[in-house]
């Protein structure tokens, strides 16, 4: 790249809310978001809840002139919903699946089923290597009794993590998708202090759409009052995120989102509001960062982060640990029953009953042993990402009192 | 690191046979390894199969003063069984669980349980970013009807793509760990060509140890013919592999292996022999290398792997949908049955028959219902492999063809 050139970046996000059979008007809508994409032609379209297959090849299709590459992510059983839509030809793909995604037993919520990931693809643009990451994480269906969020906490730990150990070589990084966190919460913190990314909505000083950036709005005609729970004026859970590595400078020039309607029309996309960012990136010196990235006040926020993760986690697992614990006691008093019943069905006495109960103690045992299995799980992904955290925590502590000692030597040096 | 400065590595590799209540001799076997990793004082000390973490803290605190860093990479029900010790700090962590690990069907084979990974440490040895990758791939229970060998292809890529992704700011990139593959199996090919890691027993000029490098000798107590199937003079399937970013220059002063005993007093560490490695990092130029990673040679072999692991993975893909259309068959089949049983146990005629059936059909439900999800779930995660494995060699063929063009313009252009 030329010292004084610069690249511009458009792109666009969007949770499609593409659910086969579930989803209201998936056809119209997934026709007109198709001729919108045409008509804007942005540099990247990353699209998440693109649950069917086919609906990806309808929009491939329909695409392939003005995006010429195009991937879809799948994992899971269902699919992970994330696919990608470029310009530019993808040099690489690859695709991280999260460790922990819900409880199979909890079916009528599906995200278990699905395979929530983070899909990696990068490209070059101009001479700049980019790294962009879509990714969706577990729904919140609950703000007040959230039985989700060790989960949501792990998946932005592991997001993060994806983020830091495959980036390294990439000069600009680049994050969309729908994290199902609002802005504050512990998973989105940990995630932007730990990558350094920053917030395309709080950084722009061109901000245009639906009030506080909010991305689920009540005025979506899709939207109900029960999906924005005690935020009745709407909720800010899908982002652009960014950053720009020493020797590259990155700027959010501009970020809309759409406000309940299609910009062209009045029926939305979708229930989620689109993301349209222009970034422009730029050669530029470290020092031209107004917000370093490892200042000590980002090491403070960063640990501070990290801490509260851990005991998050914490507790995540000693209630799997519980859950498993229970399940295994009942697992065993099963095996008990299925040996008294065996007992009883040699004799005499008791035979017919014990023959009717072998059966549904057998699927007792069976249903117990998978839950104890599943939880045990469980515990073992809270574990590993709490190790982590852990030995990340210890690395920047000691950075941190490294850094105090010579800032003390240094004052004391100039005294 | 300075000009003339070489880093000397001393790196350790087993396969530890540590499976708590079937592993012979397991207390002392595991004592007399924590006293010769003490006695050599080795850099690193990569282990698989210490199913225990009791073993890997008892580990840990015998070796904590000779290496004063360690840690147990956990994952799936019982764990990966990886674990490293090493002298030197580690400076960051992380791993990946492999996608796809056998049947948990085939329980009395296990692998499914125990959430096969691979673990990344990053390291900084005198200047040197050193990435160590260890790992433990699906076993291979036949050589003649592996039903596993798709998932160990499998296991190959992601294990290839995880180091391409993660180690491009590493100046050394090192993998130890059982492939559960002999030297010349596609899934080993696959991975030597896509990461452009070399083998030290192939490399070096001072090899001693069993014969032909095996790490599975028939003289080891522990190891049956059976374990050795069509090889009864042994089988190589540990590795040291490296290779160095340009720049740098790494090389196998020696290497050795256990032969079937202890290298004091005769009786063997596990059923596995132990690699040990001297390595060298150096400064250098890029054209010291005597094999460059991407010649048309090495592109050539690539891409004839990359054709062979996407066949490989169709044909896994087939029977996987195969499986899981019977599993949905009967899982119809099953529910149908359900319905007739309801209406039977309405009526008067057979109706104690149709409720001592209800349960074990609703079990056949249930059941079928879980193997076709394992088998949906199967099949995604190989057609996400084959995907990329398509990406990639499509860009692996532009590439060729690129260069063959060029070549011919240089030649034309030299007439």
């Amino acid at each position: 790249m030329k010292p004084n050139f610069s690249v511009r970046l458009r792109v666009f996000n969007l949770n499609c809310w593409d659910i086969p059979y579930l989803s209201k008007h998936r056809a119209d809508r997934l026709k007109r978001l198709g001729d919108f994409l045409n008509l804007e032609s942005f540099d990247l379209a990353l699209l998440e809840e693109v649950w069917s297959e086919q609906d990806f090849q309808y929009l491939r299709q329909k695409l392939s002139l003005t995006y010429p590459d195009a991937h879809y992510f799948r994992s899971g059983i269902i699919g992970s919903g994330l696919c990608v839509f470029s310009r530019h030809q993808i040099q690489e793909i690859t695709q991280h699946v999260y460790t922990l995604n819900g409880y199979p037993y909890m079916f009528y919520h599906g995200d278990w089923f699905c395979g929530k990931a983070v899909g990696l693809l990068v490209l070059q643009l101009g001479g700049v290597v980019l790294n962009t990451y879509v990714t969706h994480l577990h729904a919140e269906y609950s703000r007040q009794k959230d039985i989700y969020l060790t989960h949501r906490v792990t998946q932005a730990w592991e997001l993060a993590q994806f983020i830091h150990h495959t980036s390294k070589n990439a000069d600009v990084v680049l994050l969309c998708g729908d994290l199902n966190m609002h802005p504050k919460d512990l998973g989105c913190r940990l995630l932007r202090e730990w990558t350094g990314l920053r917030d395309a909505y709080v950084e722009t000083q061109d901000f245009k759409g639906s009030e506080d950036g909010c991305t689920m709005v009540p005025r979506n005609c899709y939207v109900s009052q029960q999906d924005l729970g005690p935020f009745p004026s709407g909720i800010r859970i899908d982002y652009v995120l960014y950053k720009a590595v020493s020797g590259f400078h990155i700027y959010c020039k501009t970020l809309k989102t759409t406000t309940g309607c299609d910009p062209h029309n009045g029926t939305p996309f979708s229930d989620h509001e689109a993301l349209m960012a222009t970034l422009h990136v730029k050669h530029g010196p470290p020092q031209e960062d107004p917000c370093p990235a490892h200042g000590p006040r980002e090491r403070s926020a960063l640990i501070s982060a990290l801490r509260e993760a851990w005991t998050e986690l914490g507790l995540g697992m000693a209630q799997a640990r519980r859950r498993a614990a229970f399940a295994g006691y009942v697992t065993v008093c099963g095996l008990s029953l299925l040996v008294l019943l065996c007992v009883l069905a040699a004799g005499e006495e008791a035979r017919e009953a014990a023959i009717l109960l072998w059966t549904p103690s057998a699927g007792l045992v069976l249903g117990a042993g998978t839950v104890y299995l599943f939880h045990m799980h469980e515990a073992k992904g809270l574990c590993r990402a709490q190790a982590e955290l852990q030995h990340v925590l210890r690395r920047e502590k000691e950075t941190q009192v490294l850094g105090s000692e010579q800032q003390e030597g240094d004052r004391a040096e100039e005294q």
